[in-house]
């Protein structure tokens, strides 16, 4: 028999509404809030610890839950609309621990890493798109400067379609990253749109690391300071910037392309 | 003096309300709505004629309207927050006369066109993001296959930057799209999840369309039936798909690289 829970008004429900809206709860808790089966399972594989599992089982008819070895609690259909912030909802969701991002934890085996770095993201769903894209071209880390926000952000893991919990990734300060950059001997390459070098122009098959500022005002001084080498990517049209993701993806899949995709 | 307008219930700001929420009204009036600066101006580039503007001068004080040679209405702050639906406002919205995406109505110049299509994008959001990458990329159309959507949906015209001004369109169904590029010579190349061949492995320097379906199920039979090569993004992570406007990017930026921009 599993605990159950039917009172939206119950302490530990009112705590996973504050982890889910409230990136300080989730730092100062070392917890967060996971929904959505596929989510729930690559967070497993990337080795997260689940520390509970809700259910609601008006709502998930699946398969047994007891398999994921942690505590199972049923809960009312009220309560996950509680609790649940996504539309398409599946019924599930768990209570899992916060990794952390630093960048002393990052682990590069490969001999010629190919990392992401973002530059101060505006938006959740922008941080998510862009791990989306370096979970398929399989980079070496993602490492986000000076972030607004916290990587367990809702937001980040809806958007990101789990690939938060698939990726090698670091926060830091653009200094501290930078730093850490040249320290392991690897090539900035700044993408901007005063570069003149256009970004197919550049080998990228040595240790690489392509870093992209926001829409609306770029990279920092700082960045382009100590870049290798800055790139552009050509605007041949009316508008003079792309979507920072996609313009991440373009650049990372030249760079997986000329590493043959190795 | 401009003709004002200050109450909500004014039949011309009713219309309008009924031109941003609704297709059909668009569809049978010819006419449709246009926020932001930026966009407008783009919107006039392209040849759209403007049939009102309407400014709220409590909000925008920039240049003189008189230069845009329309009708122009001064509206009250209520109004203009009636008829206003994105968040950031800059006081300024036009009413602008419908253009007709048939494709009888293209015109390829180029000897060996790009072109980009998207069967039935799922959201206004990714057309808005495939025109603002197809823009950028200087394509020579862009086809909606399927639409959902009529192509002036306030959703598309904001998440397109304005791009949905500046891009040569067309819509029609998969049949229509599948026998004018045929019938105009143009390789047909599929994005698809089962394709062999990976994207970088094709040479598209000659007239090509690009491909690309939704996220969810990908192309239909159709498409796959008359393709003459089908492609893939090799998929490196855990993830099996990428965001459609990701996607695109990827596979036409890869096309222009070839073609070295020109």
């Amino acid at each position: 028999m599993h605990k159950e829970i039917t009172s939206i008004n119950n302490s530990f429900i009112k705590e996973i509404v504050q982890l889910q809206s409230k990136s300080r709860v989730r730092k100062n808790t070392g917890r967060f809030v996971i929904e959505g089966k596929r989510e729930i399972s690559l967070a497993i594989k990337g080795n997260y610890k689940v520390l509970q599992l809700l259910y609601c089982d008006e709502i998930y008819t699946d398969s047994n839950l007891d398999d994921f070895q942690t505590e199972i609690i049923k809960i009312s259909k009220e309560v996950y609309q509680k609790i649940a912030q996504r539309d398409s909802t599946e019924g599930i969701i768990a209570i899992a621990a916060s990794k952390n991002f630093s960048l002393t934890s990052l682990n590069l085996t490969s001999k010629n890493p190919l990392i992401l770095v973002a530059e101060a993201p505006e938006k959740p769903g922008n941080i998510g798109a862009l791990l989306r894209t370096a979970d398929a071209a399989h980079v070496d880390a993602v490492l986000i400067a000076n972030p607004k926000t916290d990587m367990f952000n809702p937001n980040i893991i809806r958007s990101s379609v789990g690939c938060v919990f698939t990726n090698q990734i670091a926060t830091g300060t653009t200094a501290e990253i930078i730093t850490y950059l040249k320290e392991n001997n690897i090539t900035i390459y700044c993408a901007a749109l005063t570069a003149s070098k256009s970004y197919e122009k550049v080998d990228y098959s040595e240790a690489s690391a392509i870093v992209v500022g926001t829409e609306a005002t770029g990279l920092s001084e700082e960045w382009l300071n100590n870049s290798t080498q800055n790139i552009i990517i050509p605007m041949q049209g009316q508008i003079d910037s792309l979507n920072v993701s996609v313009s991440a993806a373009i650049l990372i899949f030249e760079a997986k392309r000329q590493r043959k995709f190795a």
